[in-house]
């Protein structure tokens, strides 16, 4: 195994919702603010690969021009099986195997990317080595939940906490050898 | 209206419970370290009152031998009259009556001590001045939620982020005036 590692970069409400419902994503506007990108620049740059899920995949693509990451190796999470496109596979096995296969191989770290289907899943087989998630400073109410009922409790250890001006507090743990 | 503020003090785990199934609070020994209260004492020194639900009164009175805040006014939230024991007062309105009639006396604050129905309810109504969420290291997977389906929006704004050796992080929020 190389040391590769698959870490969830994402930003939450305080009360743990990702969206409000109907997919609404306009509470990250909230802390945007010129020349703060919140470490995203960084973090793209220790990464080459991108795994995500496929409603959020169609999400971004009907949303933007073209997809956001065609310079990275990229799964899309799928039942349906479709023809690569560039860099963009569609993979249909088990993200257990998936993840297993990229930490075989080197390379840079992985990018999960959401959504909250597929981090779920990936907490289940505790196959996540670091969170990056960013607090933005509300409460939502309701929406799509970040963590859902029914995983393996999993000890982690914080690496950092770091507070933006805008109210952003981004929160940085990794997984624990237990 | 007096300036006295209804302030929650309660600590979660990372994916946003506040006890595993069966009310099993053990999680919270994670961050048990000699000579740390995480603030504790300090914030209890500037309340004068505790709110809480009726059945996180009957929790705490089943686990300790006497009831800890009995210096403090309590108003214990039920639909059950109970007479009135020392300072514990069983309280059957509304938590907004409640709430604003503290406020129209002076006094200092007041702690808002939970359970997760307690909160719900007064999140409804924007009814909690500051928050000061204590995150503890470690994904629970299962329990009791803080936070509910249903509620309203409400921006927050970050007071402070503060991290400690033992992993955890609190979360200090108030509210804004819109």
């Amino acid at each position: 195994m190389s040391n590769r590692k698959a870490i969830l970069y994402i930003a939450t409400s305080i009360d743990g919702y990702i969206a409000k419902p109907n997919d609404d994503l306009s509470f990250l506007s909230m802390v945007e603010k010129q020349g703060e990108d919140y470490g995203y620049h960084d973090f793209l740059a220790s990464i080459d690969t991108v795994v995500m899920g496929r409603k959020t995949y169609d999400w971004i693509m009907a949303h933007v021009p073209e997809y956001v990451h065609a310079d990275k190796e990229t799964y899309i999470i799928t039942r349906t099986e479709r023809e690569t496109a560039g860099n963009v596979n569609f993979y249909t096995g088990t993200l257990k195997g998936l993840i297993d296969a990229l930490k075989s191989r080197t390379g840079q770290n992985i990018f999960i990317d959401g959504g909250a289907e597929i981090v779920n899943e990936l907490l289940k087989d505790e196959l996540i080595d670091e969170f990056i998630i960013s607090v933005i400073p509300v409460l939502l109410g309701d929406g799509v939940r970040l963590f859902k009922d029914g995983r393996p409790e999993q000890r982690l250890q914080l690496v950092n906490a770091k507070s933006y001006e805008t109210g952003l507090v981004q929160l940085h743990y990794e997984r624990t050898n237990h």
